[in-house]
């Protein structure tokens, strides 16, 4: 078979037997929408199929952050493969990696972090921590603080509950979410205020005013935790406004609600700081983390639960015997190793430090290049976690109508320049969170794209 | 460090920092519960951190069907992991891997499946089912139709939905699940019908009977779909009584439901044939893989849709644009890689016929060896899915009481002899689910440890 007849092949085998996620699936299993096959990746690139080598600006779905092609991670893999690719972590099983990987977290995570529970993605992750919320509070003789409060434009998942968590329409529109009991209190999303002439303080201090108000006309025993990324990813790659967390995290204090720290995209470094609650002075009761912990090369989440939980959850279990829950890929071998390689990785590389510098230097970049376009409405962004929004009028910072037509063709016109930035859903956004290795001459190269996507696009 | 220190070192943060699911968490924290480090394996062998060379009579969780250390998928995973360890599935990417084992699973899975949806555990792919199912009927516009049937004493899952289809009390208890949308109908558990004397069609006519009825009380137009293993099995492995999926298809046909088929544990050939659908007759809108897909070496699901499903999501996406569900793992360039290799191995090793072969030969030389013990009260099993259920009166085929005492001390035994069996939750029941690669010497060995157990626990 020709290179060309094994291409055919495997296109036809793609659009008739696989159900892509995310994906127009009318059009992609009619030929009209595109296909890419990715065949390698080095650094901060990709190549496909066809021989295109892209600039990946967004690090996968924001979770290379070590980068393609990473030796250590491989060989870590392979060793472990080799040895033992999977035996499970019930009833006090583990592997040298899946112990070591909980301690490493452990060392790293803020300092009242107690112990990690292993998933296989931030959605399930969510779907753990919930259940142990429920848990924790049936244990404490409080059977009616059950309803979880996350907020709009949130993102924690893609299931049934975890998507109910999730504050975006597109992910309830036909799925009958969110279910009942998840509540949604306001985005923390300065740009969108209603009054453009409202300080950031001010704003924080509305949002915190009205969780409080959705607090008191539900009735704090019946809330039992609020979850929210420390910088809101999906739903538009927004920075919290100045002392947010601080008067968001005193309602919580005030009503003995707990904190869930969703930090699958921000924990291990991508905000220019090892944990966004750490970064931002949240004091969360369990942190969800993905992504980053294993920079994707194994499917791995860990929640990670505090003192104060766990000391109910051993309680728990003392009455009531084994906790009841686990995944069969729970500390998956393979997945424990590559974590662990990942997260030595960013400490020899310095990943830290170079999201920081990196993601000043690009924020100043675009500002500089396009901040005073007059299409360019919002540029903001934390350690390597970036967006520009696109506005039909600067000045009155009046939104597209309908929403969410621009982002694509900024994204589209990008990637004709060999530079991938995502046209996140629901606005006109791109967002730009590269791997944490990221060089600036990289950086320019990613600049100079969305420039010259911007220019044709919108004109100068 | 001397190895032996080391060794205290990975014990101290092992209980210090691992949250290991379904753990007594605080007798394992504080030492009271044994911990066990898995090295390495072989075959159906896995290896401890102090030596002990166990057969694995449970394949891990029912999920190493080619047996460890396969040399096959281990450089497959390799070879992947050097190439490409990540890239999404976003939007009609995909890799060489992914699509070929999509267009693999389509030619093994009955004549009338379509599509492959990919996650990474079976608890989210029937997550994944339950959001296609909402959304297919909100597009054919029956938006009362939602609520899902499951079954006493199935396994779907441990999350907040699955575990609600778990019809296991330990799984919902200070969980506060099943959640409003589950109805649970009987088990079809021949084993513990009422009437000793009621034959095995009349046991099905009546679970099919007591299904209609459920329909009728809570009105066809609000029940969606019913899901069920094909034979049961964290619930006791229990292989469906004869007529059992005829009588339940039949109910379902006439009331417009649709029938989700999990097999997880029994797809690709864990019962002797390729798809438990295919040996029972049963006539699944959407199957659900994960374990033997990958023989565990790396996590993976599949959601396989029928061309019934599928022709209605295309209609969605055609009125309401890109299908608004996705993991970031989904469809993970290594697990794709791992699931081609041990679908290969399958056939190669003509693990199918295997299963079946071996599990006939289990079934008998268990007969003969302990068939006619007072304490045993029933031996069954399909392919290599086997269970021995314990009682305290054989003849009047009475329960002991409390139950799920005995089961345990019978694992603990058959360990004593470096055999491992599963005791299962809320049963005095073991689980016998080896590699699909099983020898007759080891089915040999297996016996033994078990018979020899048998008349340790409960006398001769």
């Amino acid at each position: 078979m020709t290179n060309q007849e094994k291409a055919q092949q495997l296109e036809q085998w793609d659009r008739c037997a696989f159900f892509h996620p995310s994906t127009h699936l009318a059009d992609f299993a009619h030929g009209k929408a595109p296909e890419r096959i990715v065949n390698s990746g080095s650094g901060v690139y990709i190549t496909d199929s066809n021989g295109n080598k892209l600039l990946d600006a967004f690090a996968g779905l924001y979770c290379v952050n070590t980068g393609y092609g990473q030796q250590k991670i491989i060989d870590a893999i392979c060793k472990q493969a080799q040895e033992l690719a999977y035996y499970h972590a019930y009833v006090g099983h583990g592997t040298e990696a899946s112990i070591t990987l909980s301690k490493m977290i452990i060392d790293r995570a803020p300092d009242n972090m107690s112990k990690v529970y292993y998933g296989m993605s931030g959605s399930d992750a969510n779907e753990t921590n919930i259940k142990i919320i429920w848990y924790y509070n049936n244990v404490l003789g409080r059977p009616e603080k059950k309803k979880i409060i996350s907020r709009w434009r949130g993102y924690h998942g893609s299931g049934l509950m975890t998507g109910s968590l999730t504050g975006l329409e597109l992910f309830h529109n036909q799925f009958d979410l969110p279910l009942s009991q998840v509540i949604h209190t306001d985005a923390p999303y300065y740009f969108h205020r209603k009054d453009c002439n409202q300080s950031e303080a001010a704003f924080s201090a509305e949002c915190a005013d009205n969780l409080e108000q959705l607090i008191l006309k539900e009735g704090a025993d019946t809330i039992a935790a609020f979850i929210g990324e420390p910088a809101l990813g999906t739903g538009g790659l927004v920075p919290p406004p100045k002392g947010y967390w601080q008067a968001i995290q005193a309602v919580l204090d005030k009503y003995d609600i707990l904190l869930i720290a969703d930090e699958v995209i921000s924990g291990f470094g991508r905000l220019g700081a090892m944990f966004g609650s750490d970064l931002y002075g949240m004091k969360p009761d369990i942190i969800t983390s993905a992504k980053g912990l294993t920079s994707a090369y194994a499917p791995l989440s860990a929640s990670i639960v505090s003192d104060k939980i766990w000391q109910v959850l051993e309680d728990g279990t003392t009455k009531l015997g084994a906790f009841g829950h686990g995944w069969t890929y729970s500390a998956h071998p393979i997945g424990a190793a590559a974590g662990v390689a990942s997260l030595e990785l960013v400490d020899e590389l310095n990943l830290v430090d170079n999201a920081n510098v990196r993601g000043q230097s690009l924020l100043n970049k675009l500002k500089t290049a396009i901040g005073s376009h007059k299409n360019v409405g919002d540029i903001r962004g934390q350690g390597l976690l970036c967006a520009i929004e696109f506005v039909a009028d600067k000045n009155s910072r009046t939104l597209f109508n309908p929403i969410g037509q621009h982002g694509p063709k900024v994204a589209a016109a990008m990637l004709a320049r060999h530079v991938i930035g995502r046209a996140m859903p629901q606005g006109d956004i791109i967002g730009i969170a590269p791997p944490l290795i990221i060089s600036e001459a990289e950086i320019d190269t990613v600049v100079s794209a969305i420039t010259a996507a911007v220019s044709e696009v919108f004109g100068d």
